[in-house]
């Protein structure tokens, strides 16, 4: 609920010339979003007792539904967890990116919530994988029977800091991101950083994308924080192997998290559209889906920031150094600050027309005032764009390639 | 929200080894039931201006889902309409029965609102039809961009004392009646009973059997009117033809909507899985999609009430009199009180096992105390299922199908 809002309950009915109802009622939703590292070893019990309205004990069963990449590196240690509980496991090995995110991987969820026959009130599906993954598996759940509790494993640095800790479930439809989804929270989330070490740095860069997003529209103090010990933290994929990459890599995720949940837990279902979390998902959704499967999320998500950088730095808002800055912290953590798709403006256009249209008529564009501030805007123009993007351009030719990212596909 | 809990908001961080958060947050629903006759003659105003939270004004434009019969019937007068008051009207024609009741019908309405750019918030999807219609397109305005607001003109009488004012949507997955769906009030439903002057008698019968089910649970005094007024205002398809027959379909209508609309208030997202409006629907489910495409819904509500008349005489809760009355109220509405599925008794074990599945691991049986109240129960063994389903089959035999009755199909 949007705060201001009064609550109202009841049944109202008025007799004019024929009767008339109205129905009112308020929906509690709670929560929980819980750190513990190496999750599946025997002797974590977090699993099992850290979330009080999600016990789960010797005897039962289970649904998981887990990426076909994580079942190859961990799907042994996780049924040898569950066994050693006395939980009876039946696992679903999903392949779970971009371009699979639609409507048909529902299916094979609820497929297995059929075969499984499962308990819509006390089964929880567990969720083990990245943000595509835990979304997918949610929408699936919240459907299912008209919602079946979920739980999410994000194995990710994207799913931990984002699609994990949000309520946003969905699927793509077409070439429309998220088209068809609900907001749904899973009852826990448990946040495991050990999932991290077997990642990707391309994926490690992905997730820091968001914080990144986090950090320039609400701290800068988060923003010092990976200018300084970004790359560092990257490189280390946030396992914490001394005690100062330790204490900046739960500085950072603590801070992130915190960040994000501040802005939602206030408008969970966005009743208000103005929200600055969307920063940098104002052109991306568009970017992202022509470009598919080139571009990661939080790449996308990076491109657009990039881009209303440059807008903020042409209508003085940012400085030109804060905007060094920032594009350099951008390379610096392995992230692209161009793709070819950007080289049609129209595309640009064709998504703020698109994103007006998600956000009831009006633009409602959050833009960095300074770093770590925002503000927003309805006044964006076409020629605008074409401005900003062109020198974003020159911008991003000027930074090489940060060193050593075998992973980076664009400029 | 249930009676009871109190409802709480923020968010709490807790420190301990890892940080773990708790988000709590409420959401306010609100719906309407308006009822107005003749909606769409050129001066009734009630779709313009009857809902405070959807006014449609001139000028705009509405994406409209109609049923392929009402379409044949109403189209013409339905498109001068919007026309007379200048809204852009576009229409999608729909099939709707139960066997197509399933995803496929979700993607058409899908993709009719990618095709007319709909506005997540200001622009209502609009459904005319029966509860098929209104469950498909209030289930795929409910998952589009995760909530678009959508509002219900009900042509059936099922769909206006039932379908229609509640919150459910849904299709069927494979065999899984409304395997999938969401609680998602529409914005507004308008009531017009005028549609019901074309509907055949076999669908005006098929909405008597759940203004019956509110009789039996929550009203003798409904049931009286059912059972002194049911025919005759069945036969004149509660159009009020003259004074005593409109008087008798408002209170019918009416009496059928508040004591609905009672039960669901405090309820709506079924919190509390004892549900009295439930009644009929143990059994009814998998008898439905057995039965494919024999049965309507509440053709198959009706079966699934008279079984459990049958179990409650056999306890005591309903005398053999008021069984004799309910059984011949059932066949004087031109319902039927048996179908051949039933010969397998089996099925019906099945059906109760699916229904504890659904009701969290116990029965929650709602079953007729006399005439007019319930009590729910969890002990039903299936050697008095396979007695009650014999008891009601003699019964069943004796009754002579009513008169006049050229669309009945079961016996």
């Amino acid at each position: 609920m949007h705060s201001g809002t009064q609550i109202t309950q009841g049944l109202r009915l008025a007799m004019g010339d024929s009767p008339a109802w109205t129905v009112e009622a308020v929906r509690q939703a709670r929560y929980h979003v819980v750190s513990s590292d190496h999750l599946f070893t025997r002797d974590n019990t977090t699993l099992l007792t850290g979330c009080p309205d999600a016990p789960l004990r010797s005897g039962e069963r289970r649904l998981l539904v887990v990426d076909e990449n994580v079942d190859t590196l961990y799907g042994a240690q996780i049924r040898e967890f569950f066994d050693f509980h006395d939980i009876r496991a039946t696992v679903l090995t999903l392949r779970a990116d971009e371009t699979v995110k639609q409507w048909d991987a529902v299916c094979e969820v609820v497929d297995a919530m059929n075969d499984f026959g499962i308990d819509r009130r006390r089964e929880p599906v567990m969720a083990i994988g990245g943000g595509v993954l835990t979304d997918i598996v949610g929408f699936a759940a919240s459907i299912y029977r008209r919602g079946t509790p979920y739980i999410r494993i994000p194995t990710t640095l994207i799913g931990l800091v984002d699609a994990g800790v949000g309520v946003k479930t969905g699927v793509n439809y077409s070439t429309g991101k998220n088209r068809l989804g609900t907001y749904a929270p899973a009852t826990a989330t448990f946040l495991d950083r050990s999932f991290l070490r077997s990642l990707d740095l391309r994926h490690i860069s992905n997730g820091l994308a968001e914080i990144l997003k986090m950090a320039l529209i609400r701290s800068e103090k988060l923003f010092d924080l990976l200018e300084s010990h970004g790359p560092a933290v990257r490189a280390d994929r946030f396992q914490g192997t001394n005690g100062d990459l330790a204490r900046a890599a739960d500085a950072i995720i603590a801070e992130s998290i915190h960040l994000m949940l501040e802005e939602l837990q206030p408008n969970l279902w966005e009743s208000s559209l103005e929200r600055c979390v969307d920063y940098g998902h104002t052109f991306s959704p568009t970017v992202e889906m022509h470009a598919l499967p080139e571009l990661l999320h939080g790449e996308a998500v990076v491109i657009d920031m990039a881009l209303t950088t440059a807008l903020s730095t042409l209508r003085g808002d940012v400085s030109e150094a804060q905007a060094d800055r920032i594009f350099s912290v951008i390379r610096a953590l392995g992230l692209p600050l161009w793709n070819a798709v950007l080289d049609d403006t129209s595309l640009l256009e064709h998504a703020l027309q698109d994103t007006v249209r998600h956000r009831d008529g009006q633009q409602r564009l959050p833009l960095p005032l300074g770093i770590g501030r925002h503000r927003f805007v309805n006044d964006v123009t076409p020629a605008e764009l074409r401005e900003a993007a062109r020198l974003l351009h020159g911008r991003a030719a000027d930074l090489s390639p940060a060193a050593s990212d075998e992973e980076l596909v664009s400029v």
